[in-house]
């Protein structure tokens, strides 16, 4: 298992980390498999999309923020409640498929860590399964 | 890797691709393992779901269409934020179990792509991981 | 395959099984590889989250509650439409890596079987992957 850092700036926002991720795929050496990547942790998810426009990526932000407001009355104290509830609603976990030494990602799609309780310093684990 | 193809035919549609993928499944022969799905676009996305009454597949994609507006004030320029965003909601990837050849799928599951800015061509990606 | 058995007591409810999978990797042997949940049913999930207060999972609950109501004039006539929809945003699988025979989960994180249309029986899958 490899571990990726990812150091957020803001409170919610979404990190590239794809560059990365394939620098572990290509230390694997491994030609045909998985990729599993994993959040290890309650108020931050990983999620896929569009690496082109980074207005994409303040849309996301900017909708979920509204979506699960930060002040509702929530029962847990820390004041994240939203940050645990945004993390569950995109999920701490992905996988994708590695073809011919490579994620096969489509044209446009990027991996972000997703932060939603920054800024921290941030852990992703990395697992590569070989099946050729 | 195996590729599945999904034309729809709406902008917003849950299109049953079970059968699809059971044969991906047959036809390699696996008798214990994973099967994994990824969806390749960045504006649509995979889920299970029942398999029985069409109208949960309709209650979904209505009740999405509401909890995401199309006209929000996003600031991408494309016209489908609502579409990256319900993408990111249910997710790119999927993984279902095979057990004694087939998916070890519950009764009423069903495996659906979730298209929302259709109608278009689109690829399912899917990998047979082989685990006696 | 192995399964997990999860009787929730409640309409909504998050049950911690983590005790549960944690077991089945044990009894495996398997010391690196990757351990992959499945939930069974069209009305439920599988998420991860806070393992220490309780209100968190309280607070997911509550704000899914408001945020899919029960009652929307869905056209599924079986009255359990918000839970299909829940089940969909939450998702059915889920993947843990496996680092020196156990679970690599952060410090705070906890599996749960998330019951949106309880009290029942249900079946967790957990299929364990090998891979030294």
């Amino acid at each position: 298992m490899e571990s990726i850092a990812v150091n957020s700036k803001k409170r919610n926002e979404l990190v590239d980390i794809s560059l990365k991720v394939k620098e572990v795929v290509k230390k694997s050496g491994v030609k045909e498999g998985v990729c599993i990547l994993f959040c290890a942790h309650t108020t931050a998810a990983l999620t896929i999309n569009e690496n082109a426009d980074p207005s994409v990526q303040k849309d996301i932000i900017n909708y979920l923020n509204r979506l699960v407001p930060a002040d509702e009355g929530y029962l847990h104290a820390e004041g994240n409640s939203d940050s645990h509830i945004k993390s569950s609603l995109l999920g701490a976990d992905l996988q994708i498929i590695i073809e011919k030494e490579k994620l096969a990602l489509g044209t446009w799609q990027g991996i972000y860590f997703c932060e939603f309780d920054g800024p921290r310093s941030r852990k992703v684990y990395v697992k590569i399964i070989n099946q050729c």
